[in-house]
C-alpha cells in the first residue's frame, strides 16, 4: 500500500477551516498533521510515496452525491449515463460516492429491483456507490423484503406520490411503508408532487393544445408540491418517522418542512443546483434554432423549474443558509435532446424528466460561496459531511479524519470552470448549464487513496468504485 | 516543551466521532493520529512525554463558558467567586476557556471598564480567559470607545433592556449601539426583558405583601421576555445586524427567535443549564430549616425560573436539537445566601440576581446525552464548538486540530457526578444544584497542552490561564 | 292571510339588539316597529290577529342547521329520524330551516340522487328544507350533472376524503369538482379526513382487538383530519374556489383554516356541538349498565371526539369567538343503539357514525353564552345570519326584516332545558346529551308566520314546511 | 315633530341588504317598513310630512369616522379645519358622527384637557361627536382621572408610543394605563411606532442633508411600526385588556394583529384611506410647480405611507375583507401647505403630519365595492356599523333600526365624485386627493332626522350637532 502526503492546503470542514497536512495510507486517511508535517522531529514529507502540493487550496472530503438515477429507464427510454460514464463524470467534479437509487415496481420483488442495480454498476464505478431502493409497489411482499435492506447496506428507500400507474404510492401505502421504517430505521425519501392532480392539469393543457415544455412547469403547480410536503410531513408525524423530502424547489415546501422543524419533528429536505440557478421564465424563453421551441425540453424535470419572479430560487438559497434545506443533490438524471428528450414533442407528458448536473456540483455549489450565498464551510456541509451524516456514511465517508476513506479533493478557489456540452464528461448531447461560468476548480480528486483526476488528467478506471453499505441515518435530532 | 499523547480514546465533534489519538506538542495540538499512534512504521507512543490512557473514554475540546460573571460588583455585593476561585471551578468541570464581562456603566469610560477587569483576571485565572463588553451606558463617548473594542479582542458587546437605572438601554441607546456593531463587526448581546415595565410589576407586588423570592418570577412574566425578544430582533432587523440573545427560558422567546431565523436572519440565542432543569413551581415549593421560605432565593435569577406546566423546559431542549437555541452558557454569577441572597428577606427586588454553576456546565448537559435530549456530538457542538464559533476563538480553540490550542477534555460516560455545597469548588455556601446526580465525569482537563485536573487531583494554577483575544463572529450564515 | 305581531320583545341580530316590535303579514315579515307598536298615531297592536308578548326574552331569526342526514343510508341502516320526525325535533329545538343532503353515488346520477331526496322530504316536513348534493361518484357525467344544481336552488355539494370505496374522492376527483365549483359558483364542501390513512390504523387496530368504539377515535387520528384540511384548502386554492370544510374537531384543522384565511383564502369551517362539548376521554369512561363498554358507541361520530387533554374543545369555542369557524351546524345523524349502533359490537368500524342533536342546536349554543364563551349577537349569527348567508338564503331567512320569511323563535333566557331520551322529539332510544341542563329555552317558535311551537304544546303539522331554493352564497369576501 | 319617510331604496347593513322603507319620526328611527310602506292596510306615505324617494339607491347608517383631528395644536401650529368646517365636510361627506381626540399632555390634568375640547366643539358641530381622550403624560393624577372617563361617556383613550416628548408614554406608563383600562373598561388605543427610534433615524437623515418630506417615510421605517405594533399586543396580553391600534400601514403589523388575533386576543386594527391608496413611491415622485420638490409634504403623515413595491396597500385591502383590521378611519388632520407644511421646508421632521379625508370615507371606501376589494356589506360595516360597536355607540348609532338616531345616507351608486381643493369642503389649501374620481355619491344626508345634506345643497347648521357620550365597547369577543 503506498502512502500519499497532502501538505500546504487549508482542510476545510463544516466548522471551520485550519492549515494542515493530511497523510494517507492505503485506501484511508492515516493523520492530520501539521504545516510541513514536521513531526517529533521527523519530517514526514520523506517517509511516503508522493507528496502533493496543496498550497493555496482547499482540502476537503470527497463530494457525495446522494441522488442520482444511472441508466434509470424513464419514459421509454433509459438516462443516458451508465454507471460506467455517469461517475466517470461525478469523478471529473470532485465526487467520490454517489448514492444511486435501485428500483422496484409493482410486481416486482424489492430483491430483484436491488439485485439488478447491483449488476448494473458492479465493476463499471469509477468512485465508490451506495443505492437507495425505491419502492414502486408497496404491498405485503415488498413491505416484508423492506426489512431485509438494512443488512444489505441499503438504509433508505424512496416513494413518489407523482407518476400515478409507474411509481405512485397512496397515502395507505405511505403510510405502512413509514411504519416498517419506524421499526428498520430505515429513512424514508419522498418525491413529494400530488401526482393524480397533476396529471389532470397536464392532461387539460395538452388538451388545450399547450403542449410544449414550458407546460411542464405550468402542470405542475407549487400548490401540488406544497401539499404533499405538507402530507408528507403529516405520515411522518402520524407515524413518528424521520422524512427526507428529495428536490424541494417551492419556496412553500420550503416553509412545510421549516414549519415542521420548528416543531421538533425530524424533517429533511434536499434542494437540486436547478432550482438554485435556473427558472421557469427561463425555459418559457429557451428556443433555439435546431430545437425551436422545444429546446426548453432541456430543462423539464420534476419537481419543474420554478418562477423566479416569485422568489423560489433566492428562497432556496436562504433556506440553505438557514439549514431549514440540509442537501443539494444533483437528481442526475439525463436524457439526451436527440432520441429521448424530442419523445415528448407535441406532449411535454411524454418528454423524459432529468437533468444531468452529476459532474457540476461542487463547481455549482461553490459559486454560492463566490456570491456570498454561503460560507466556505457551509460549501464542504453540503457537498460532502451532510450527505455522509445523512444517509449513514459518515466517519467512512465525509470527513478527512484518521481511519476514514481517503477521498479528499483539492479544490483550487483560483481556478476557473466552464461548462458546455463541448467538455463535458456525461453521456448528453447537451447541457443544462451550457455557458456557465464558475469561479473556482477542481484540482484533483482522490479516491480511497488513489488519484484519479489530477489537474487536466483522468487517471481513474471503470472498477475502482466499490459498493459501500450505509449504516442508519446519523443526522437525527 | 513537552509532549502528550492522548492515546485510545474516541474523537468526538460537533459532526461526527471516530477512533483516534491526538498529539500536544508544547501548548497546542499537533497531529490527530490513528488509534494506536503507528505512523510510517514508527510507535509514536515512545517518543513523547506522556501518554495518557483515554481508553472507554470521549476526548473533547475542552469547554468553552461563554458568559460568566465573576466577581460582578450587582445589588451592593460582589458575586461571590474571584477570578481565581471561579475559573479554578470552572476547569474541574472540563472548562477551559470563560468569556465574562467586562463592565461600563453610565459616566464611566468604557476603556476604563475593560482596564479595570483585565486587572481583576489578570494573573489569577486557571484556565484562558477572554471578555465581552457591558456597555451600560450608550453615549456618543461610549459609542466611539466601542470602536476600539475589536482591536482590543473584545467582538462583542452586551445591552441590557431590563435594570432601569443600572444597566437599561432605551431603543434609541440599542439602534446607535447596533450601527456601531454594523460597522465594526461587534456582535450584539442582549439581555431581552422589558425592565421598565417588570419594575412597575414588582413595585406593586411589594406593595401587596407579595415579597418572597417566587414573585421575582411572577413579575418577570414570560411576555417581558417575549417582547423584548421580539424588539430586539426588529432592531437588528432594521440596522441588519446580527444579534444574540443571553439566557433565554421562555418558549414564546424562543419562538420569536425561530421565526427570525426561518426569514434568515442572523439571531442567536442562549439557554442555560437552570432554565432546562429547574422551575418556578419548585422554586414555589422550595424551603428549609436553615432559610424558611426565604430558601427560593437560590434560584433568583433574570431571565427568571419557568412554569413547568407551561412546558418551558421541554421547549428548551426542543430548542437545542431544533438549533433554535445554540448555546448554552451558564450566566455563572454566584452569589452566597448568607450576607448576599438574604439582601432580599422581605423584598425579592433586592436578592442578587444569580445562580452558580460554571463547574457543572459540561456535566449537566451531558445529562441531556444520557436521558435522549440530545446527541453526542450536539453536546460537544453545544459546549465547545458552537461557543468558539459564535465568539471568534475557533480554530484557536473549539476544536482538535493541528494548531489549535491544547485545551481538551477527557470525558468518562461511565463516571458519575454527584453536585453539591459540600464538594463543589465554587465560593458558594450552597448550591443550586445540591443532590443532583449525574451520569458522565470530568476525568482529565488539559489546558494549553498542561494537565490541569487529572482524576480527583487539580494540578492547576492560578496565573496559567491567559487573556485571549477574539476574533470577529465566525457564525453568520 | 292573518298578522302577528310579536310585542315587548329584545331583537338580536349579528351585530346588537334592539327593542322592538315585530309584524308578521302572512308568510313574511311586514315590518320592524317601535316597542308598544304605536305608530303615527295609531296602536298597531288592535289591528293584527295575533299578538304574541315577548317581553323579557330574546325575538331572533329562526334557527338554521346547514348539516343534517335525515334517513340517511349508512353502514347498512338509516339514520333514525325520518324528515318528519326530524324536522318536527329541529322545530321543538328553535330550528326552522335544515339543509339536509341529496346523496349521488358511483354509478348513480346526481338528479336522480337528488329527485329520490325530494321524494322523501316533500309533504313530510315541519319547517323547510333545502338540499346540498353529496357527489360520491365524481365522473364525467356527474360533473356534467353538477352544472344543473345551481338552477335546482341546489348551491353547494359535498365531497368526502373519508370513506374510500363508499363516497370517497381521489384528488384528481376533487380537483375537477372543484373546477365544476368555479365555473358555477357551487360551494364545495368537504369532509377532510384523510380515509385510506384511517381505515389502515383502523383495521391494525381491530386486528390487534381493539375493538370498542373509543378505538374509533384513536384510529381517526387528529393528524388524518389535519392533513386532509391542508390538502383541501391548497387544492382549493389551485383552483381559486371557496371551500367550506364540515365537522372540523381538531385544533390543527383549525390552525390549517386559520392561516389560510389570514392568506386572504374564501376557506370556511364548521363544527358540532359535540366537539364543543364531549371529548374522547369520556367516550373511553362511558360504561352502563345496559350496554357495558359499547356505551360509548352513542358518541362514534366522524370527525370523532377529540381528547380534552389537548385542548381541542377550548380550541373550537376560541375559534367561534375568532371567526376561524363561521359555523356550527349539528351534523344530524341518528341511529339508535339498539339494531343500528349494536352493529358495530366487537369492531367499531360496523358501528354507524352519527350524533343526534338537531333539537339542541339552539338551546346548547345559548349555553355559551350563559357561559361566556361567546356574545348573545355571536350566537344569533351562528344559528341562523351565517348559515342563511353561507348557503345562499339571507334575505328570506336568516334575518328579521320586511320581506324575509316570517322564521321567528322567542328564547326565553329565564327558561331551562333538560336534555335526555325521556323528554326529546327525535326518534332515538337514547341520547348523546343526556343528562344536559341548559339555562335558556325555546318558547316560540313560528314558521313562515305559523306559530308551531308554542311554549309547550307542538302546534305544527307535517307538510307545513316547503322546499327552499337557495342562491349562491353571500359570505364570500 | 316632524316625521319622514324614505321609501323605495335598499337598506345595507352588515350582513345583507333588503328592500324596504324607513319610518323617521323627530330625531329617530321609527319603523323599518316593508317597499311602498303599506301596512295592514294603510298607506303610511300620506301620513308623514315629507317622503324622500331613495328607489335605486343605497339607504345606509350614517357615516362615524372614529378619528379626527379638529383644530389640534401640532407641531406649532393647529389643524387647519375647526370643529365647525371640519363637520360641515364630513357631513357632506356622509358622515354623521365623528369621534375627535381630547388631549392631555404632561403636566395638565385629564380633566381640563377633555373640558378645553368640549369648549372648542360646543355648538359649532354639524353632525353629532364623541371624544376619545388623548393621555399624552401618564402619571398618578392622570391614571386617576381616567377612572372618571367612562362616566363622561369618554370609553377609550390614546396613547403614543412615538413623539418622545410630545404624547409619548414609555412601557411603564402603558402598562399602568393599560391596568386602569382592565378595571374600567376603558378601551386602549395605541399609536403604535417606535418613536425614539424613529427619531434617531430622522436624525441622521438630516444630518446627511436629506431633509424633503419623502425622508420622513424612510425615518418612520416598517420596523418602527411593526416592533411597536407587537409590543402593544404583548402588553395587552399581559394586561388582559383590549387593545385598539390607529392607522396602521404596513403589512407586517397586520401580520402581528392577525396572530394575536388567531390566538383569540382582542386586538383590532384601524387603517386610513391613505394607506389603501397612496404610496411611498408617489410621494418621492410629487414635485409641483409652486412647491417643487416639496409637493409630497401634502402626504406626509404618520404612520408613513409605504411603499407599493412591497405590498402594503395589497395587503390593507386584504385585511380589510379578512378582518384582520376592522376599521377605517380618516386620522383627518388637516394643515395648509402655505403657513404650516411649510414650516417643514428643509427639515422633514417639522412638517405637520397629518392628511385632510373626513369629507371623503364614504366615497373613497365605496371605491373598494367597485372595484371589487370589499362587498357592498363590508362597506357599511365598515363605514357606520363596527365604528358604532367598537366604540360603543351601537345601538344609537351605526344601524338603521326603531329607536336609533336617525342618521341616514342615501346613496347613490350611479353618482360620482370628482375629489379636489376647488370643491370639497374642509378648510384646507390643497386636497391630498386632488383629481380622485369615485364611482359613487352621497346624495342625501340625514342627522337625527334632520336633512342636513341634500344633493348638492348643504342645509346644516353650526350647533346641530350633540355630544353623544358613549358606552364601553361593544366589540369584544
Amino acid at each position: 500500500m503506498s502512502t500519499t502526503l497532502v501538505t500546504g492546503g487549508t482542510l476545510v470542514n463544516a466548522t471551520g477551516r485550519s492549515r494542515a497536512d493530511v497523510l494517507i495510507d492505503g485506501e484511508q486517511i492515516a493523520a492530520i498533521l501539521p504545516p510541513g508535517s514536521q513531526l517529533l522531529g521527523t519530517d514526514l514529507r520523506h517517509g511516503v510515496d508522493r507528496v502533493i502540493d496543496a498550497t493555496g487550496r482547499y482540502v476537503i472530503p470527497g463530494g457525495i452525491d446522494a441522488h442520482t438515477h444511472m441508466e434509470l429507464p424513464f419514459g421509454g427510454t433509459n438516462a443516458s449515463d451508465t454507471f460506467e460514464t455517469g461517475t466517470r463524470a461525478a469523478a471529473w467534479g470532485g465526487t467520490t460516492t454517489i448514492i444511486d437509487f435501485a428500483v422496484q415496481r409493482t410486481g416486482e420483488r424489492v430483491q430483484d429491483g436491488l439485485a439488478a442495480w447491483h449488476d448494473k454498476a458492479a465493476g463499471r464505478c469509477a468512485i465508490d456507490y451506495a443505492f437507495h431502493q425505491i419502492v414502486g409497489g408497496v404491498d405485503d411482499e415488498a413491505l416484508s423484503a423492506m426489512r431485509g435492506l438494512v443488512d444489505e447496506g441499503v438504509t433508505s428507500f424512496k416513494l413518489f406520490m407523482a407518476y400515478p400507474g409507474v411509481f405512485h404510492s397512496d397515502d395507505a401505502q405511505i403510510l405502512r411503508a413509514m411504519q416498517v421504517a419506524g421499526e428498520t430505521g430505515l429513512l424514508t425519501m419522498m418525491h413529494a408532487e400530488n401526482g393524480p392532480v397533476i396529471d389532470v392539469l397536464a392532461q387539460q393543457l395538452v388538451e388545450a393544445g399547450s403542449t410544449s415544455p414550458y407546460f411542464h412547469g405550468v402542470a405542475r403547480a407549487w400548490q401540488a408540491e406544497e401539499e404533499a410536503t405538507h402530507r408528507a410531513i403529516m405520515l411522518a408525524n402520524l407515524t413518528g418517522t424521520p422524512l427526507y423530502v428529495v428536490h424541494v424547489s417551492a419556496k412553500q415546501a420550503v416553509a412545510q418542512l421549516a414549519a415542521a422543524r420548528d416543531g421538533g419533528q425530524n424533517v429533511f429536505g434536499e434542494t437540486c443546483p436547478q432550482y438554485l440557478y435556473l427558472s421557469l421564465e427561463e425555459q418559457l424563453a429557451a428556443t433555439s434554432e435546431e430545437w425551436g421551441d422545444f429546446e426548453g425540453a432541456k430543462w423539464v424535470c420534476s419537481t419543474p423549474l420554478r418562477a423566479r419572479a416569485e422568489g423560489h430560487q433566492d428562497a432556496m438559497w436562504q433556506a440553505l443558509r438557514t439549514n431549514d434545506l440540509q442537501m443539494v443533490s444533483t437528481d442526475h438524471c439525463p436524457f439526451c435532446m436527440k432520441d429521448q428528450k424530442e419523445l415528448g414533442r407535441g406532449d411535454f407528458r411524454a418528454i423524459p424528466n432529468g437533468i444531468g448536473s452529476v459532474e457540476h456540483r461542487v463547481d455549482l455549489l461553490y459559486q454560492g460561496v463566490v456570491t456570498g450565498e454561503i460560507t466556505l464551510e457551509r460549501w464542504v456541509e453540503l457537498i460532502s459531511v451532510t450527505p455522509a451524516r445523512m444517509f449513514g456514511l459518515y466517519g467512512r465517508k465525509g470527513v478527512i479524519a484518521p481511519g476514514a476513506d481517503a477521498d479528499v479533493v483539492i479544490y483550487d478557489p483560483q481556478g476557473h470552470t466552464t461548462i458546455g456540452a463541448a467538455t463535458h464528461h456525461m453521456a448528453m448531447d447537451h447541457s443544462a448549464w451550457e455557458g456557465f461560468e464558475v469561479d473556482g476548480h477542481v484540482d484533483t480528486v482522490i479516491s480511497r487513496g488513489t488519484v484519479i483526476v489530477d489537474g487536466g488528467a483522468y487517471l481513474g478506471r471503470a472498477g475502482h468504485g466499490r459498493y459501500v453499505p450505509r449504516g442508519l441515518t446519523q443526522y437525527l435530532v
